[in-house]
C-alpha cells in the first residue's frame, strides 16, 4: 500500500498514535474503541477515525481497535519494521543527550558511531559508541550500512557535512543545527530547531497574557 | 494588535522567519524583496506576503522590506522584547544539551535555575547554573521571577512535576519527556518529542524507497 498524497499533519500524528498504543500495549489493554482513544490523546474520534481511514481504517469491529494489530500496522507505516543504523556527527552535548535517550532503540534506531574533528575526544566513548575521527568517516560510511546521520554540530560546520554525507550516499539527515541545509530534494532532512521551539512557547505566553 | 484566529501553520513558520531575517542582519543586509526572501527560504513570495499580512503586511515599500524593523516587529509578535527566566528540572544529558545550547540566550531564554532529585549533583555547575536540590524548588519559585519549567525527565516523573509547576503558578512547561502532560487548558505546553521526529524521519525513507 502507498500513502503519496497523505497529508503532513496525519503523519505528524502517526508516532503519537503509535506511542499512545505502545503505552496500552505496556499497561495490558488489548482493545479501544475510537472514542476511548480519543478522550485519551485529547483528539476527536471522528479525527482518529479520518486519519485512519487514510491506511485503510484498521478494520474497527464491534468493540473497537486491536490494539497490538493497530500498533504493528502503524509501525509498519513508520517503516519500524526494520533496525535503522544511526551515525552522529558532533560529540558535544547535543550528541550525547540523543546518543543516551533510552527510546530511540525500543523503536528501532541504533547509533552505531560517533565522529567529532576534536581529536581529544577520540576513543572516548558516548552511549555505547566510541568517538572516532571525522578522517575515518567516509571509510566508515563505505565499509558500513547507514541510514541517517544525525548532525549536532555548530551552525557554521552543519552545511558542508550535510553536503558531505550526500555526496557519500546518506540520504537522510537528523538535523539538529540551528540552520535549514540546502540539500537536493531527494534527500530527507528532520529538523530539530529548539529555539523556534522556544520561540513558539514565548509566542503563546505573549498571546495568553494579552 | 492581538492576533487570535492566525493559524498554527503561520506561527510555526514565524521563528523561521526571524532566524533568517536574524542571519541577514548578520550579514549586513538591509533591506530585502519577498522574491529573494522566497528564493533563501525555499517558501513562495506569495506565501510570504500572505503570512505577513497576517500582521498588517509590515510596509513592504518600493525595493522590498526593511530587515532591521522586520526583524523586530517579528521578534515582538513572538515575545521576545523581554528576557524569559527558564528553570531546568532534570539534570541529565538533555539538560546538559539546553543548558549549554548558544542560541537560546541570544533570543532572550536565560536559565536561572537546575533542580534534580540526586543529590550527588547538588552543587554542580551545569552552564551558567548551579544544580540544586529539588526540596529547594518551591522556595525558589516564590522567591524568583520563573516563567517557563523546562523538563528534561523521564517519562514516569514527568507529570508529577508538570502538575507541580503549575500549582507553583509556572504556567508554561517545555516538556522534553516522551508523554504528553495532561494539564490545565491556560497551561502552555510545548513539546519536544525527539522519538516522534525519528519516525517521522524513517516514514519519509520508507515513502521514498517505495
Amino acid at each position: 500500500m502507498t500513502h503519496k498524497g497523505i497529508s503532513r499533519a496525519v503523519i505528524k500524528r502517526l508516532p503519537r498514535y503509535y506511542r499512545y498504543l505502545g503505552e496500552l500495549m505496556e499497561n495490558g489493554i488489548d482493545r479501544i474503541s475510537s472514542m476511548e482513544l480519543s478522550e485519551r490523546m485529547k483528539v476527536t474520534a471522528s479525527q482518529i477515525r479520518q486519519d485512519f481511514n487514510n491506511f485503510g481504517g484498521f478494520g474497527q469491529q464491534g468493540y473497537g481497535y486491536n490494539v497490538e494489530y493497530l500498533y504493528k500496522e502503524i509501525g509498519l507505516i513508520l517503516g519500524l519494521e526494520h533496525t535503522h543504523n544511526v551515525i552522529i556527527i558532533g560529540a558535544g552535548n547535543v550528541c550525547r543527550a540523543i546518543a543516551n535517550y533510552p527510546d530511540f532503540k525500543k523503536r528501532g534506531f541504533v547509533f552505531t558511531a560517533i565522529f567529532d574533528n576534536d581529536p581529544s575526544l577520540e576513543g572516548t566513548t558516548i552511549g555505547n559508541c566510541v568517538v572516532r575521527s571525522v578522517d575515518d568517516l567516509e571509510d566508515y560510511i563505505k565499509e558500513n550500512d547507514v541510514e541517517i546521520a544525525a548532525l549536532t554540530l555548530p551552525k557554521s560546520a552543519a552545511p558542508t557535512v550535510a553536503a558531505k554525507m550526500v555526496a557519500l550516499g546518506v540520504n537522510a539527515i537528523w538535523n539538529f543545527a540551528p540552520t535549514d541545509l540546502n540539500l537536493p530534494d531527494d534527500v530527507i532532512v528532520e529538523n530539530v530547531h529548539l529555539a523556534e521551539s522556544l520561540m513558539r512557547l514565548s509566542y503563546r505566553i505573549k498571546e495568553k497574557n494579552k
